[in-house]
């Protein structure tokens, strides 16, 4: 018998964001992966890791980033392959995800690879984007209003585009791309209204108007909150 | 010194999906509060049962719903009042959230009557937006793809701009919109790559393709997923 194959959503980073379902999971699988950088701590682990107990084998998933580029794909079939021996021998492995599994996130090519053939399941995380919402105490979006997600690395046209596509906009991985991003809300008309929000529900979380960040550039994990021109009906 | 005011996110349905901070803050608190239709019983209550200890006040937001109509504000302002008078006698008070307090919740309403007067802080939760794409067992959205949200009760034409305005969609209440939302998944070479998930995590939920499902209705906590067009890169 083949073992069962995790996808664990463990939230946007405080810990106690963990589902009771995720602690429960870590606490019974032998095997657990996650993604790193090429050298240094992963995030993931750190978030996870006041519920992981001791003795667990560990896959590191390391995933050289390149400012512009995506992981190459050899990346996630190596690491395919290594899960799949250790489901091949039986054991469950649990693979956590910053945020939610299937939400941006690198599991899905994972999932690709090995749904097939074990069994799988993804057990959902609360995301950033709803986390950034509660730390900047900012409803996102009500009724039959529509929320657009757009990431940061797209061109002015398109950026400016998407945005204005839906009532209210968020807008993730901003890191070095929050200049471009200043320029297009202030462009539309929006950059007023927006909220600036980096590391939610981390320790050193940051919540404030977008006009007051003085940096060119953001951390990864910061989004930017635009919300609907017209308030909340 | 007056209580707290907490938004509490119970996640999508199945009650393992609380957060451990959610939890916590259940067994603290002496006073929940949760929307409840006309007459009938409260989901959210269902959902965060297990996790409620006895012997809390419980306030039950009744807030009569008119299918294509929403809740009238003089229902917020009544329980602003009430919760307002708990937090006046220093006690916390919980409200319990579907999914997330600020993604298309109720909540919102109640934060912008109290936040103002009240310590308040707002607990995200899983969504339902990652719980269906958990259950499909279905990526959503990658790398620098756009998703959209869009309420079903929109007109046709406007909901078909607004699928097409980023590479996937996800409709939301999708309930007695179903004919109306398959026609326009149909009209745009859409309908064939959708997924129907209805009480994504609960314990009767269905996930399958858009194409299987024979009625002409959903349940109001039914989704529709459209990915994108050209697949996951």
């Amino acid at each position: 018998m083949s073992g069962r194959l995790y996808g664990l959503g463990v939230g946007p980073g405080d810990p106690e964001l963990l589902t009771i379902k995720a602690h429960r999971i870590l606490q019974m699988v032998p095997v657990i992966a996650y993604p790193a950088p090429g050298d240094g701590k992963s995030l993931v682990r750190t978030i996870a890791d006041p519920h992981i107990p001791e003795g667990k084998a560990e896959i590191i998933i390391r995933t050289p980033m390149v400012p512009g580029q995506f992981p190459a794909h050899d990346v996630y079939d190596h690491f395919a392959g290594v899960i799949g021996g250790h489901l091949d021998a039986g054991n469950d492995v649990a693979v956590l995800c910053e945020g939610d599994p299937l939400f941006y996130g690198s599991f899905m090519y994972l999932l690709e690879r090995l749904a097939g053939s074990y069994p799988t399941e993804v057990v959902p995380g609360v995301s950033s984007l709803t986390a950034c919402a509660a730390v900047a105490g900012l409803p996102l979006v009500s009724r039959n209003q529509c929320l657009i997600v757009v990431p940061a690395p797209l061109n002015e046209e398109t950026l400016a585009v998407r945005i204005e596509a839906a009532e209210a906009a968020v807008i993730i991985k901003v890191g070095r791309h929050l200049s471009k991003v200043c320029r297009v809300l202030e462009r539309l008309g929006r950059a007023r209204a927006a909220r600036y929000v980096a590391r939610a529900t981390m320790a050193d979380a940051v919540s404030c108007p977008l006009a007051d960040v003085a940096a060119d550039t953001a951390p990864y994990f910061s989004m930017i909150l635009v919300p609907p021109r017209e308030g909340i009906p």
